[in-house]
């Protein structure tokens, strides 16, 4: 079933309508297929997942969009103002053929399809309309790493919510001094509390488990001494996300180099936080981080990209990665998360997400960025 | 990140990738493309999710099956017994080419992908590979919806589960008498309570959303008189789903219709699940419950399919609907779940979850079916 995300703004989905359509003309496809999903969110408000039975926004360049929606499913999308967008809504019901409901509903044959649309309804889509196809996601995804100001204002509102669960729940492990999922169950608890509509994800990395970048949680009982790394976020209402990770300590670290070592970390974090500004392009971000890191020797242990674009989905352009020679523009909001990871021993990170203003940066998360003792 | 379902028995997934391969064969493809989910899960015992970074288990007709997976996620393999398997691991880090890797570990360009494939995967494979794609689905539903004598555990098990959530916690809409959405929470702490491993959907349709089979759950009140429509599910362990629905009401119904009317919907249940048996076809099945309520003048307010298989997914093959011909075999496990939807007024389902034996049926769920008054 769809969803609605947070309040509809019909001129500003209007206008992303319009600058997809001819940015799929400028890409030289007759038409995008976009499927259930974060695009979908995008562009005209609700979201959802997909199915078998297909819905699909076949969005022609020159012509009018038309959303193919199963009748069952319909109901989910009542909320959407179809009319004032200018969206055709057409459903079908079992024993129709909705692949030719969306051959009727375009001009031409060579179409762009969403990148997460499954492949029952991708090849089906290929079948009934026989021209190539492509992928739409490197088209709206130039649209989606420029965030307006709506976006921009829900980015905030979820930066704050997350540094509040940081500044009120950090503490949590003191507390609870249990195991690192008991800690994460209840830092989950915190994120809905302060405001977001669902825990999306919630790390922590206790003694050696921080120094593995991807681990979530586990039974590990947190001890005296040990660094504890938690990274955390999810979606507040409007379908925008925080991402934020702090780094604590149960006391007195209980590893002689962790002050020395996260003072290096600290620097290269805020260093490339203070870098971004329009114009300077991705991987100078990344640069900046990564040459404190292994100025101070620590550039093996920094094992990972240093940030990730954010918005609909918590992973999207633009990737702060070496090779990314995108100049940033006012509008682009990634996070900025250099770590350190000492193997078998202890690890750090820290997190903000930030956005590139007209002037330079802004940051949505303003917890304090020095290493917490518990 | 991939998790491991339930316990791994390498001499049933050794015969299950023996008879894909052999069935895709048969098909005329060269070779089966699977990504991450219920097909994955089904052919090697590991679950998770699509991402951006190609995970495809390569399966080709009389070659050596080949995981192709990011390095970054190979931990999330490693309870697999690829070895014993006779399924080759292939590790790929960012900067190479995994569609590559993929065109290598087959023969011919024949090939047929995952349903659930992300376009993101299947475009970029089609492309490296350059053969036609088709679909894998149907090539594997014929071997999943033959269940074999552990995942019939499985199922008997999820069931049980769901029966005592239905005995035991069917009273919670009188307990809590609230709102509809106050239920569905209580109910799902006690799915997850008596075995499951989530709660993956609970419905309590009160009143007229009673009648709306498509209803989740909403803030209305649940009134003194009402009629109730509980429909839970979830996996436990093993991956494999529960679905059941039973239908209440608070105190003494205030429509006069229910009693009468359920009798029917009772009656039609009934017949069907003791229809069930080898030879049998699918349609068939539905007629029953169909004619039952036909015949009692109900018909039009009967408005879906009668059920669906369940296993791994909780919708899958064999669907038990009109112009579905195939006959029923021994393993064959699927709901039963007529419906009469009196719309503004009130509905009633009853579903038990039923496996074709080879002499007859056997009912996973076993709570009572009579309507209960609470």
């Amino acid at each position: 079933m769809a969803t609605i995300i947070g309040p509809i703004d019909v001129s500003a989905l209007r206008a992303r309508l319009d600058r997809a359509s001819e940015a799929a003309g400028q890409a030289g496809v007759d038409a995008l297929l976009i499927s259930p999903g974060s695009d979908l969110r995008y562009l005209i408000g609700a979201g959802g997942d997909s199915f078998e039975r297909l819905t699909c926004l076949a969005l022609p360049v020159g012509g009018t969009p038309t959303l193919v929606v199963p009748k069952l499913e319909q109901p989910g999308y009542a909320g959407i103002p179809t009319d004032e967008l200018g969206v055709e809504v057409v459903t079908w019901v079992d024993g129709e053929d909705p692949y030719a409901l969306v051959k009727a509903a375009i001009k031409g044959s060579r179409t762009a399809v969403a990148d997460m649309m499954p492949a029952l309804h991708t090849i089906k889509l290929g079948n009934a309309i026989g021209g190539p196809q492509s992928l739409a996601g490197p088209i709206i995804r130039e649209l989606r790493m420029r965030k307006d100001a709506a976006e921009i204002a829900a980015l905030r509102k979820a930066g704050a919510a997350m540094t509040r669960v940081h500044g009120a729940h950090g503490r949590v492990p003191a507390a609870s001094a249990g195991t690192e999922r008991e800690v994460a169950g209840d830092i989950a608890a915190a994120i809905v509390e302060e405001g977001h509509t669902v825990a999306d994800f919630v790390i922590v990395g206790s003694g050696p488990n921080g120094a593995s970048p991807h681990h979530r949680d586990s039974d590990r009982v947190i001890e005296a001494g040990e660094v504890v790394v938690i990274d955390i976020g999810g979606p507040v209402a409007e379908g925008y996300n925080s991402d934020s990770t702090r780094t604590y300590v149960m006391g007195e670290p209980s590893h002689d180099d962790v002050w020395d070592t996260y003072a290096v970390l600290q620097a290269a974090q805020q260093a490339a936080v203070e870098a971004v500004k329009p114009g300077v392009t991705c991987e100078e971000i990344d640069n900046v981080a990564r040459s404190v890191i292994a100025d101070a020797g620590f550039g093996e242990f920094f094992v990972h990209r240093t940030g990730h674009g954010i918005g609909l989905d918590v992973h999207e352009e633009p990737y702060i990665v070496s090779g990314n020679a995108l100049p940033l523009e006012a509008g682009m909001a990634f996070s900025v998360e250099p770590g350190i990871y000492l193997p078998g021993r202890w690890g750090a990170r820290i997190e903000d997400i930030v956005v590139a203003t007209e002037n330079g940066v802004e940051s949505f998360n303003n917890r304090p960025h020095e290493l917490v003792v518990l």
